[in-house]
């Protein structure tokens, strides 16, 4: 039996589009004589799409573009694709129909069943609902739904037969099953699965094709039986975060060994068949570098996944030119090099906007990479326009009719001020004149999770770029970008990090942001990254018992002799802390990593 | 049995400063003698606090302060409280502990039980989720979790016995059982229950003191027993919208009549005594206005809660003074007299900020408002920085070493640049410049949910006051803020409303927004408030069968008059549509009231 995986790009809320898709591999499917094509989860509807799950007209669309998909099946070709099920008949107890994350299986242009006489596709049974995840809010799972029906909840897992050959299918966490209860693979191999196939609509995370990889492998081995896993590609967001979805489909053989894949971030598939003896072979795969998926270095995924999300972003979103505030600093420069890399140097214009407390240094390593790159440069003096904000409001007198209020503008203030002309006067300006030209949030992750950036100042912009990234992953991105040329000019790693907004912050003198990246990352990491997030109190037994470094996973020895005393360290602390607690930051979209 | 509601104010993610809350009721309720108080749904934790649910340390802190709370029972009072249980023993799927939503009952300083040997509080029942309810992804509901400890879950239902009363305790959504399978109310009443008791913790929306009291009310004479029902007030907050809690706590004697309440939107408490008889009577009531809580007009009721989450959102935040960019409109002008009425009008800066294209009527009509509002005032103008910014970008010119690209500014561009010079300029400088200072966005929902603002420009701003109305409801509400005294002055009801930012804007000559608000606050107002939205293929088809206006619930007979052909109606109906499916609008925080 020759089964092709089929990695597609699913567009979240789109049925008409990724029916369309599905037909293109359909058409070639049959040309290459193929028995089976498998789809990803919920690859007619898409997955992060919200209270669009609850949208009748939009159900209605995916149930017509799953039936056109079924239709595209012959006596030859059957199809596997994840699609919602919609019970009209079955009503949530607040009186919405029950909604069902199923995988189908097509043939001779029909939904074809199992022998059980169910009459029912396979029904996803374990539910993600953490995170971005909400499967409990939109679907039913297969347990609850059999017991509605008052059948029997195996039934969901008996084989479905194709030319006399077994497949147990599955969806996505129904393979994640370490702190469940139950095992649907497991149950499907004792139901007598030749094979087991995992139809998924995973997100990327940094090191979870290691992840995959081990659950699977130590599945398919421990159950003697070959696994074929078919995850998406595209991005999907939840309305603030953008998330990537890697692909990465892979095949493992019964004895756990990766025998087939494809690359992951692309459109691709790869063929193999599952013959009697129960294992695959043959395989027919067009790019053998899937097997460096598992492999590749934490910042290599970092660079392929945040290329890939601008790519696909700025594709969905119809945008063609990225403005990027360019400071001279590693923040600017890294988002540079990467929208660059992501859509051409003659997309890109960097703006350099110097004030009277911008060095020279900055201001050319600015210069000098723009010229590394070969984009657009320009430089825009803030000076004349915060001028005039300040002759203009600074004793601004306002008037009630009775007595005065005369505005009194501080350096604070006016450091706001200049963050803000920059953006949302300059900026702003240049991107709306460039046919779909938008500009860049550059902040990284350190600043972000404090608030130590401006509002219609450095916050802004179409997309946070690397708002997912500690201060010191970001200098290591940019060594990565530099690995083959000499793209940020290497100074930019040896100055001072500095907002340049007051004297206090110059860095020909060494002097720069209060955030002190080697502690500052790792303790504010604590605070947002773990399940069990750290507290002050979690921070000070630590550092009181010696342990606060490993704990953090920071470089030993550098907190005792940063912080002269216990005072220092716990002010240190107490500010942050409440910078980071009443920080009211309302982010945009940022493309998320972790 | 003397009995006290309390109608308290929950902060979300407090659990110390809500526990000083209750003891402070608690005290008083001792001081007059009461056996019995009760506090509202999670009145501990409080409600929409995302994924802090997941967070161990607060979970920990609920717990400390329920005991607490519970210590401060006594032989003689006893009380009722709404918080968290977390079951540490038994595990979600995914491997986090199972938390329910719980109504306990502690007496001599101890949680007291049921006869039924289970040592378990109340579980809630039914849960929602749509909207802004979230609570499957945070709690297991009482029959899931009387399932996995194997016991019969009509023991959740057993009431409590307080001084040889029964009481039938249920959790908000129990109480609203329509659309479900299950009554625990009547379950309870079957039990013997002397009164039943629901703890809410329900969120203001324009009308639902009319379904409260319809649900509640009947419920009441159905089973022939009285019903206490105590909601929180405050303002909790999804990260997204805030929402205002009205109390309207009230009690309904065995026949659904309402014998006592307390006012909307404040702190109060009411007593009576449930007697042998199984009814109630010898009411202590403190304010005779809740009466009134039922019978408002819409306009009085959005009046008061914008108010009230005005008043709560800067008290929270700990904001003094608010900017306000006043153009001369209707939308500035409301936002103005409500914010005087809010926060004091001492404390009310308005800045009118014309340009070239800014008509003498409207910078007279906005003096006009704030000599009415008697509050700051003063006149900002934005020529001298417009006409700098098109001097300085119109015609930069970018190089990239080889070619060279000159940037050029279209009469659009320049729009935005004059309402982003508003507000990311002169208002956030102001803002910024005052102690506890903040700007507002004056944005209506029609033109948000087309994105007919300008980002940076009059899209920004630290709370969206009226952005849940519709351009006829603010009109509606500035002629309810005129009612006693013409602060808005009337003239602003009459000029056409306008952006004024180009030639083609001009109200003296009649001519301002595209968006014609008498069709198209009704034709928006389809496809994102209806539980099924409206698709431009139901709106044709109903212009089609002439039932449109009907449909949309708009005045008959303007449609066809305005329109002067099918084409000119589906181009209409074809350009917002797209504006609204492409509008890439990442809103601030707004105030939500439907």
């Amino acid at each position: 039996m020759k089964i092709r995986c089929a990695q597609i790009e699913v567009i979240p809320g789109n049925p008409k589009e990724n029916y369309e898709t599905c037909r293109r591999f359909v058409n070639e499917a049959k040309k290459d004589a193929m028995d089976l094509i498998v789809f990803p989860e919920l690859c007619i509807p898409g997955y992060l799409i919200g209270d669009m799950w609850e949208d009748v007209s939009f159900l209605k669309d995916c149930e017509f573009y799953g039936r056109r998909l079924a239709k595209l099946s012959t006596s030859k070709l059957s199809i596997i694709f994840g699609n919602v099920l919609v019970d009209w008949n079955m009503k949530y107890e607040d009186g919405r129909a029950v909604k069902l994350n199923c995988g189908f299986v097509a043939k001779n242009k029909n939904i074809m069943y199992r022998p059980n006489k169910l009459k029912l596709p396979y029904i996803k049974t374990l539910q993600p609902n953490y995170r971005e995840f909400d499967e409990k809010r939109y679907f039913m799972d297969s347990k609850e739904y059999y017991l509605r029906k008052k059948e029997n909840v195996f039934k969901n897992f008996d084989p479905f037969i194709i030319d006399s050959m077994k497949i147990g299918l599955s969806i996505c966490e129904d393979g994640w099953d370490k702190d469940y209860s139950m095992s649907p693979l497991s149950i499907e191999k004792d139901l007598g699965a030749d094979i087991l196939i995992n139809v998924s609509c995973s997100p990327f995370t940094v090191n979870k094709n290691v992840s995959r990889d081990r659950t699977f492998s130590k599945k398919a081995k421990e159950l003697k039986t070959p696994i074929l896993y078919v995850n998406s590609v595209g991005i999907q967001n939840n309305g603030k975060n953008i998330f990537m979805f890697d692909g990465s489909s892979v095949c493992y053989n019964k004895k756990g060994i990766k025998e087939a894949g494809v690359k992951s971030f692309e459109e691709s598939k790869f063929d193999f068949d599952l013959n009697d003896s129960n294992d695959i072979g043959n395989f027919r795969i067009w790019d053998f570098a899937w097997r460096e998926n598992a492999k590749e270095s934490e910042v290599k995924q970092i660079h392929d996944a945040l290329i890939y999300g601008i790519q696909k972003y700025m594709k969905q979103s119809n945008l063609k030119k990225v403005v990027i505030g360019s400071s001279g600093g590693i923040d600017s420069a890294v988002v540079s090099a990467l929208y660059a890399k992501a859509i051409g140097q003659e997309n890109v214009y960097l703006v350099n906007m110097p004030s009277i407390f911008n060095s020279a240094t900055t201001i050319s390593l600015s210069r000098q990479l723009a010229e590394n790159i070969g984009c657009y440069y320009a430089e825009a003096s803030i000076s004349n326009s915060v001028e005039l904000t300040l002759n203009e409001l600074d004793g601004k007198t306002f008037y009630n009719g009775k007595i005065s209020d005369t505005i009194s503008l501080s350096q604070f203030n006016t450091e706001n001020i200049q963050a803000r002309d920059r953006s949302s006067r300059i900026l702003s300006a240049i991107a709306s004149s460039l046919p779909g030209g938008v500009f860049t949030c550059n902040g990284n992750k350190s600043e972000l999770t404090v608030g130590y950036c401006t509002l219609y100042g450095d916050l802004s912009g179409f997309l946070a770029t690397i708002a997912d990234l500690w201060k010191h992953q970001v200098y290591e991105l940019g060594r990565y970008l530099n690995s083959n040329k000499e793209i940020i000019p290497c100074k930019i790693f040896t100055i001072v990090p500095s907002a340049e907004l007051s004297e206090d912050q110059d860095i020909e003198n060494g002097k720069g942001d209060p955030i002190k990246y080697w502690y500052h990352d790792y303790l504010f990491k604590s605070w947002v990254e773990k399940w069990n997030r750290s507290t002050p109190e979690d921070i000070l037994v630590q550092y009181k018992k010696g342990t606060l470094e490993t704990f953090l996973g920071m470089k030993e020895g550098r907190v005792k002799e940063y912080f002269k005393s216990n005072k220092n360290f716990i002010e240190d602390l107490e500010k942050w802390w409440n910078l980071f607690k009443t920080c009211p930051l309302l982010k945009g979209f940022n493309l998320l990593l972790y």
